[in-house]
Protein backbone atom coordinates (compact mmCIF):
# COMPACT_ATOMS: atom_id res chain seq x y z
CA UNK A 1 0.00 0.00 0.00
CA UNK A 2 1.58 3.34 -1.02
CA UNK A 3 0.47 5.63 2.39
CA UNK A 4 0.88 9.77 2.37
CA UNK A 5 1.79 11.05 6.03
CA UNK A 6 1.26 14.73 6.20
CA UNK A 7 3.06 15.86 9.18
CA UNK A 8 5.58 12.67 8.76
CA UNK A 9 8.61 14.77 10.66
CA UNK A 10 6.10 15.74 13.72
CA UNK A 11 6.32 13.24 16.79
CA UNK A 12 3.11 11.26 15.65
CA UNK A 13 3.90 11.41 11.97
CA UNK A 14 7.82 9.74 12.81
CA UNK A 15 6.61 6.47 15.07
CA UNK A 16 3.95 6.03 12.01
CA UNK A 17 6.57 6.41 9.44
CA UNK A 18 8.37 3.99 11.17
CA UNK A 19 5.31 1.15 11.96
CA UNK A 20 4.54 1.28 8.52
CA UNK A 21 7.38 1.69 6.69
CA UNK A 22 8.35 -2.19 7.02
CA UNK A 23 5.42 -2.94 5.06
CA UNK A 24 4.16 -0.24 3.27
CA UNK A 25 5.65 2.54 0.32
CA UNK A 26 5.50 5.46 2.56
CA UNK A 27 5.73 9.25 1.06
CA UNK A 28 6.64 11.57 4.01
CA UNK A 29 5.11 14.78 3.76
CA UNK A 30 6.42 18.04 6.01
CA UNK A 31 6.56 21.35 5.68
CA UNK A 32 10.04 21.72 5.69
CA UNK A 33 12.07 17.80 5.06
CA UNK A 34 10.68 14.60 3.85
CA UNK A 35 10.08 13.46 0.41
CA UNK A 36 7.80 16.29 -0.77
CA UNK A 37 7.41 19.64 1.05
CA UNK A 38 3.76 21.38 1.68
CA UNK A 39 2.42 23.78 3.20
CA UNK A 40 -1.46 22.58 4.22
CA UNK A 41 -2.72 25.88 4.63
CA UNK A 42 -2.27 26.23 0.94
CA UNK A 43 -4.52 24.93 -1.93
CA UNK A 44 -1.59 25.39 -4.72
CA UNK A 45 0.89 23.74 -2.09
CA UNK A 46 -1.41 20.76 -1.36
CA UNK A 47 -1.79 20.05 -5.26
CA UNK A 48 1.47 20.17 -5.86
CA UNK A 49 2.13 17.56 -3.20
CA UNK A 50 -0.51 15.01 -4.88
CA UNK A 51 1.07 16.44 -8.48
CA UNK A 52 4.71 14.84 -7.23
CA UNK A 53 3.12 11.58 -5.05
CA UNK A 54 1.08 10.27 -7.59
CA UNK A 55 -1.84 8.14 -7.29
CA UNK A 56 -1.75 6.60 -3.36
CA UNK A 57 -3.48 4.11 -1.58
CA UNK A 58 -3.97 6.26 1.80
CA UNK A 59 -3.37 9.54 3.24
CA UNK A 60 -2.74 9.90 7.03
CA UNK A 61 -2.38 13.77 8.29
CA UNK A 62 -0.83 14.48 11.81
CA UNK A 63 -0.35 18.25 11.15
CA UNK A 64 -2.97 20.18 12.79
CA UNK A 65 -1.86 23.81 14.20
CA UNK A 66 -4.19 25.68 16.22
CA UNK A 67 -3.92 28.60 18.37
CA UNK A 68 -3.30 27.85 22.20
CA UNK A 69 -3.87 31.32 24.66
CA UNK A 70 -5.68 33.06 26.75
CA UNK A 71 -9.59 33.04 26.31
CA UNK A 72 -9.85 36.64 27.16
CA UNK A 73 -8.01 37.89 24.78
CA UNK A 74 -9.24 35.55 21.88
CA UNK A 75 -10.27 37.38 18.54
CA UNK A 76 -11.04 36.35 15.29
CA UNK A 77 -7.18 36.79 14.18
CA UNK A 78 -6.24 34.26 16.73
CA UNK A 79 -9.11 31.93 15.87
CA UNK A 80 -7.58 32.16 12.04
CA UNK A 81 -4.50 29.60 12.93
CA UNK A 82 -6.75 26.84 13.87
CA UNK A 83 -9.22 27.01 10.73
CA UNK A 84 -6.42 27.53 8.17
CA UNK A 85 -4.40 24.62 9.85
CA UNK A 86 -6.46 22.14 11.30
CA UNK A 87 -9.42 22.56 9.75
CA UNK A 88 -9.09 23.88 6.37
CA UNK A 89 -5.78 22.12 6.37
CA UNK A 90 -7.65 18.74 6.54
CA UNK A 91 -10.59 19.49 4.64
CA UNK A 92 -8.83 20.61 1.74
CA UNK A 93 -6.40 17.36 1.62
CA UNK A 94 -9.43 15.54 1.16
CA UNK A 95 -11.54 18.15 -1.19
CA UNK A 96 -7.98 17.90 -3.75
CA UNK A 97 -7.57 14.53 -2.43
CA UNK A 98 -10.42 12.99 -3.52
CA UNK A 99 -9.33 13.46 -7.44
CA UNK A 100 -5.87 12.04 -6.92
CA UNK A 101 -6.52 8.80 -4.54
CA UNK A 102 -7.34 5.23 -5.92
CA UNK A 103 -10.67 3.43 -5.71
CA UNK A 104 -11.09 1.70 -2.15
CA UNK A 105 -7.96 4.46 -0.67
CA UNK A 106 -9.08 6.29 2.36
CA UNK A 107 -7.99 9.32 4.37
CA UNK A 108 -7.35 9.52 8.14
CA UNK A 109 -7.43 13.08 9.74
CA UNK A 110 -6.37 14.03 12.93
CA UNK A 111 -8.64 15.55 16.02
CA UNK A 112 -8.41 14.99 20.02
CA UNK A 113 -10.45 14.64 22.33
CA UNK A 114 -10.78 18.69 23.15
CA UNK A 115 -14.12 18.38 20.73
CA UNK A 116 -15.64 17.05 23.82
CA UNK A 117 -13.16 17.62 26.55
CA UNK A 118 -12.54 21.13 26.62
CA UNK A 119 -9.82 22.25 28.31
CA UNK A 120 -8.91 26.32 29.18
CA UNK A 121 -6.88 27.78 26.17
CA UNK A 122 -7.64 25.18 23.82
CA UNK A 123 -11.52 26.54 22.21
CA UNK A 124 -9.72 27.08 18.92
CA UNK A 125 -8.63 23.48 18.89
CA UNK A 126 -11.95 22.24 20.29
CA UNK A 127 -13.64 24.01 17.07
CA UNK A 128 -11.45 23.11 14.37
CA UNK A 129 -11.88 19.30 15.93
CA UNK A 130 -15.44 19.78 15.44
CA UNK A 131 -15.17 20.90 12.42
CA UNK A 132 -13.09 18.25 10.99
CA UNK A 133 -15.44 15.50 12.69
CA UNK A 134 -18.51 17.29 11.25
CA UNK A 135 -16.76 17.33 7.98
CA UNK A 136 -15.47 13.31 8.24
CA UNK A 137 -19.27 12.34 9.05
CA UNK A 138 -20.84 14.24 5.83
CA UNK A 139 -17.67 13.54 3.49
CA UNK A 140 -17.87 9.60 4.08
CA UNK A 141 -21.40 9.54 2.66
CA UNK A 142 -20.10 11.47 -0.20
CA UNK A 143 -16.93 9.85 -1.43
CA UNK A 144 -17.38 7.01 -4.11
CA UNK A 145 -15.42 4.66 -5.62
CA UNK A 146 -15.09 2.70 -1.73
CA UNK A 147 -13.02 5.62 -0.76
CA UNK A 148 -13.20 6.10 3.34
CA UNK A 149 -12.69 8.86 5.82
CA UNK A 150 -11.99 8.79 9.40
CA UNK A 151 -10.44 10.62 12.13
CA UNK A 152 -8.07 9.33 14.67
CA UNK A 153 -9.40 11.53 18.28
CA UNK A 154 -6.37 10.62 20.78
CA UNK A 155 -6.54 12.23 24.43
CA UNK A 156 -2.86 14.01 25.35
CA UNK A 157 -0.06 11.54 23.95
CA UNK A 158 2.75 10.28 26.00
CA UNK A 159 5.39 11.88 23.46
CA UNK A 160 4.12 15.60 24.42
CA UNK A 161 5.23 16.12 28.20
CA UNK A 162 5.32 19.95 27.35
CA UNK A 163 1.55 19.55 26.58
CA UNK A 164 0.59 17.38 30.14
CA UNK A 165 0.22 20.60 32.49
CA UNK A 166 -2.56 21.89 29.94
CA UNK A 167 -4.62 18.48 30.29
CA UNK A 168 -4.68 17.82 34.34
CA UNK A 169 -6.35 14.52 35.09
CA UNK A 170 -6.08 12.52 31.53
CA UNK A 171 -3.65 10.01 31.48
CA UNK A 172 -1.28 10.29 28.35
CA UNK A 173 -2.12 7.93 25.27
CA UNK A 174 0.59 5.94 24.46
CA UNK A 175 2.05 5.92 20.92
CA UNK A 176 1.28 2.24 20.61
CA UNK A 177 -2.59 2.91 21.16
CA UNK A 178 -2.23 6.38 19.23
CA UNK A 179 -0.55 3.91 16.12
CA UNK A 180 -3.73 1.27 16.64
CA UNK A 181 -5.90 4.16 15.87
CA UNK A 182 -4.33 4.79 12.67
CA UNK A 183 -4.28 1.12 11.98
CA UNK A 184 -7.99 0.63 12.61
CA UNK A 185 -8.61 3.47 9.84
CA UNK A 186 -6.63 2.52 7.21
CA UNK A 187 -6.53 -0.80 7.50
CA UNK A 188 -10.29 -1.80 8.90
CA UNK A 189 -13.57 -1.43 6.79
CA UNK A 190 -14.90 1.69 8.62
CA UNK A 191 -15.73 5.09 7.16
CA UNK A 192 -17.31 7.96 8.88
CA UNK A 193 -16.30 7.59 11.96
CA UNK A 194 -14.46 9.70 15.18
CA UNK A 195 -12.01 6.64 16.01
CA UNK A 196 -11.29 7.31 19.80
CA UNK A 197 -7.57 6.40 21.21
CA UNK A 198 -7.13 6.59 25.28
CA UNK B 1 -34.61 40.86 30.26
CA UNK B 2 -32.96 42.15 27.39
CA UNK B 3 -32.59 39.69 24.51
CA UNK B 4 -30.79 40.35 21.53
CA UNK B 5 -31.94 38.53 18.41
CA UNK B 6 -29.38 38.23 15.52
CA UNK B 7 -31.45 36.37 12.38
CA UNK B 8 -34.65 38.43 13.47
CA UNK B 9 -35.87 38.82 10.01
CA UNK B 10 -35.46 34.65 9.42
CA UNK B 11 -38.17 32.09 10.14
CA UNK B 12 -36.38 31.02 13.42
CA UNK B 13 -35.81 35.16 14.53
CA UNK B 14 -39.84 36.02 13.60
CA UNK B 15 -41.11 33.12 16.02
CA UNK B 16 -38.51 33.71 18.71
CA UNK B 17 -39.44 37.63 18.38
CA UNK B 18 -42.86 36.77 18.40
CA UNK B 19 -42.87 34.41 21.38
CA UNK B 20 -40.23 36.18 23.50
CA UNK B 21 -41.39 39.56 23.35
CA UNK B 22 -44.45 39.35 25.52
CA UNK B 23 -42.26 39.35 28.84
CA UNK B 24 -39.24 40.50 27.71
CA UNK B 25 -37.17 43.20 26.14
CA UNK B 26 -36.11 42.17 22.01
CA UNK B 27 -33.89 44.13 19.86
CA UNK B 28 -34.23 42.45 16.57
CA UNK B 29 -31.02 42.50 14.49
CA UNK B 30 -30.99 41.16 10.53
CA UNK B 31 -28.85 42.26 7.85
CA UNK B 32 -31.15 44.58 6.42
CA UNK B 33 -33.97 45.39 8.61
CA UNK B 34 -34.79 45.09 12.36
CA UNK B 35 -33.84 47.42 15.19
CA UNK B 36 -29.82 47.29 14.22
CA UNK B 37 -28.21 46.02 10.72
CA UNK B 38 -25.51 43.92 11.49
CA UNK B 39 -23.70 41.77 9.23
CA UNK B 40 -22.20 38.79 11.37
CA UNK B 41 -19.41 38.19 8.68
CA UNK B 42 -17.68 41.19 9.33
CA UNK B 43 -16.52 41.96 13.03
CA UNK B 44 -16.49 45.38 12.67
CA UNK B 45 -20.00 45.50 12.14
CA UNK B 46 -20.47 42.86 15.63
CA UNK B 47 -18.66 45.69 17.37
CA UNK B 48 -21.31 48.61 16.05
CA UNK B 49 -24.11 46.17 16.97
CA UNK B 50 -22.92 45.65 20.29
CA UNK B 51 -22.30 49.58 21.15
CA UNK B 52 -25.64 50.35 19.33
CA UNK B 53 -27.57 48.12 21.95
CA UNK B 54 -26.19 48.33 24.85
CA UNK B 55 -25.68 45.77 27.75
CA UNK B 56 -27.76 42.72 26.94
CA UNK B 57 -28.63 39.32 29.07
CA UNK B 58 -28.79 37.38 26.34
CA UNK B 59 -28.14 36.93 22.70
CA UNK B 60 -30.06 34.52 20.40
CA UNK B 61 -28.36 33.63 17.18
CA UNK B 62 -30.78 32.59 14.34
CA UNK B 63 -28.82 33.55 11.44
CA UNK B 64 -25.92 30.31 9.66
CA UNK B 65 -25.46 30.93 6.28
CA UNK B 66 -23.42 27.67 4.15
CA UNK B 67 -22.98 26.51 1.53
CA UNK B 68 -25.29 23.71 -0.14
CA UNK B 69 -24.10 21.77 -3.19
CA UNK B 70 -22.30 19.46 -5.03
CA UNK B 71 -19.52 17.48 -3.36
CA UNK B 72 -17.60 16.61 -6.35
CA UNK B 73 -16.84 20.37 -7.25
CA UNK B 74 -16.78 21.39 -3.90
CA UNK B 75 -13.19 23.79 -3.05
CA UNK B 76 -11.82 25.39 -0.66
CA UNK B 77 -13.51 28.68 -1.95
CA UNK B 78 -17.71 27.28 -1.26
CA UNK B 79 -16.16 25.65 1.79
CA UNK B 80 -16.01 29.20 3.14
CA UNK B 81 -19.56 30.64 3.16
CA UNK B 82 -19.90 28.58 5.85
CA UNK B 83 -16.68 29.11 7.60
CA UNK B 84 -17.54 33.01 7.61
CA UNK B 85 -21.14 32.76 8.04
CA UNK B 86 -22.31 29.76 10.37
CA UNK B 87 -18.68 29.45 11.94
CA UNK B 88 -17.19 32.89 13.08
CA UNK B 89 -19.62 35.00 12.35
CA UNK B 90 -21.66 32.83 15.31
CA UNK B 91 -17.91 32.38 17.62
CA UNK B 92 -17.25 36.38 16.48
CA UNK B 93 -20.57 37.18 18.20
CA UNK B 94 -19.63 35.52 21.59
CA UNK B 95 -15.66 36.69 21.33
CA UNK B 96 -16.70 39.98 20.96
CA UNK B 97 -19.79 40.01 22.93
CA UNK B 98 -18.60 38.84 26.24
CA UNK B 99 -17.15 42.57 26.77
CA UNK B 100 -20.77 43.57 26.45
CA UNK B 101 -22.91 41.02 28.25
CA UNK B 102 -23.89 41.08 31.34
CA UNK B 103 -23.28 39.37 34.26
CA UNK B 104 -25.45 35.60 34.03
CA UNK B 105 -26.15 36.28 30.69
CA UNK B 106 -26.24 33.95 28.31
CA UNK B 107 -25.30 33.34 24.47
CA UNK B 108 -27.15 30.78 22.40
CA UNK B 109 -26.31 29.49 19.09
CA UNK B 110 -27.60 27.73 16.37
CA UNK B 111 -26.26 24.42 14.93
CA UNK B 112 -28.01 21.12 13.67
CA UNK B 113 -28.62 17.82 13.49
CA UNK B 114 -26.36 17.35 10.57
CA UNK B 115 -23.36 17.70 12.87
CA UNK B 116 -24.15 14.22 13.11
CA UNK B 117 -26.37 13.16 10.45
CA UNK B 118 -24.71 14.60 7.20
CA UNK B 119 -26.92 14.87 4.54
CA UNK B 120 -26.20 14.75 0.46
CA UNK B 121 -25.11 18.40 -0.26
CA UNK B 122 -24.80 20.01 3.43
CA UNK B 123 -20.85 18.99 4.15
CA UNK B 124 -20.25 23.04 4.67
CA UNK B 125 -23.26 22.62 7.20
CA UNK B 126 -21.86 19.69 8.83
CA UNK B 127 -18.34 21.27 9.62
CA UNK B 128 -19.46 24.74 10.83
CA UNK B 129 -21.72 22.83 13.46
CA UNK B 130 -19.64 20.61 14.45
CA UNK B 131 -16.87 23.66 14.99
CA UNK B 132 -20.17 25.82 16.59
CA UNK B 133 -20.28 23.11 18.48
CA UNK B 134 -17.32 22.47 19.85
CA UNK B 135 -16.40 25.94 20.68
CA UNK B 136 -19.42 26.21 22.69
CA UNK B 137 -18.23 23.29 25.01
CA UNK B 138 -14.99 25.26 25.25
CA UNK B 139 -16.27 28.57 25.81
CA UNK B 140 -19.07 27.38 28.91
CA UNK B 141 -15.36 26.05 30.70
CA UNK B 142 -13.85 29.83 29.89
CA UNK B 143 -16.72 32.67 30.52
CA UNK B 144 -16.47 33.98 33.74
CA UNK B 145 -19.13 36.01 35.94
CA UNK B 146 -21.70 33.37 35.95
CA UNK B 147 -22.06 33.71 31.77
CA UNK B 148 -23.63 30.74 29.98
CA UNK B 149 -23.29 29.36 26.67
CA UNK B 150 -25.07 27.10 24.21
CA UNK B 151 -26.08 25.83 21.23
CA UNK B 152 -29.62 24.48 19.61
CA UNK B 153 -29.30 21.78 17.61
CA UNK B 154 -32.63 20.99 15.45
CA UNK B 155 -33.37 18.73 12.45
CA UNK B 156 -35.08 20.14 9.31
CA UNK B 157 -38.06 22.74 11.13
CA UNK B 158 -41.63 22.49 9.69
CA UNK B 159 -41.67 26.24 8.20
CA UNK B 160 -38.85 25.73 6.05
CA UNK B 161 -40.82 22.73 3.73
CA UNK B 162 -38.12 23.79 0.93
CA UNK B 163 -35.28 21.65 2.78
CA UNK B 164 -37.56 18.78 3.13
CA UNK B 165 -35.90 16.81 -0.04
CA UNK B 166 -32.95 17.38 1.08
CA UNK B 167 -33.65 15.50 4.12
CA UNK B 168 -35.79 12.37 3.27
CA UNK B 169 -37.30 10.37 6.82
CA UNK B 170 -36.95 13.48 8.98
CA UNK B 171 -39.93 14.11 10.79
CA UNK B 172 -39.95 18.47 10.62
CA UNK B 173 -39.60 20.07 13.62
CA UNK B 174 -42.65 21.98 15.09
CA UNK B 175 -42.21 25.82 15.80
CA UNK B 176 -43.06 25.13 19.11
CA UNK B 177 -40.07 22.42 20.08
CA UNK B 178 -37.97 24.80 18.59
CA UNK B 179 -39.22 27.39 20.50
CA UNK B 180 -38.66 25.01 23.79
CA UNK B 181 -35.14 24.56 22.89
CA UNK B 182 -34.14 28.32 22.79
CA UNK B 183 -36.06 28.28 26.24
CA UNK B 184 -34.31 25.61 27.51
CA UNK B 185 -31.18 27.52 26.54
CA UNK B 186 -31.94 31.02 27.65
CA UNK B 187 -33.63 30.90 30.57
CA UNK B 188 -32.90 27.24 31.79
CA UNK B 189 -29.24 27.20 33.92
CA UNK B 190 -27.39 24.57 31.70
CA UNK B 191 -23.98 25.67 30.27
CA UNK B 192 -21.73 23.96 27.23
CA UNK B 193 -24.63 22.14 25.95
CA UNK B 194 -25.83 21.56 23.02
CA UNK B 195 -29.49 21.26 23.07
CA UNK B 196 -31.19 17.92 20.22
CA UNK B 197 -34.74 19.48 19.12
CA UNK B 198 -36.85 17.16 17.53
Amino acid sequence: MKIIIVGASGTMGKHLTNAFSKDHEIVQVSANSGDIRADITSTSSIKNMYEQAGAFDALICTAGPTYVGPWKTLTDKEFRKGIEGKMMGQINLVLIGQHYINPKGSFTLITGALTNEPQLHFANASAANGAVEGFVRAAAIELDNGIRINAVSPGVIEASPQYFPYFPGDVPVSMEHLEQGFRKSVFGAGTGQVIGVR
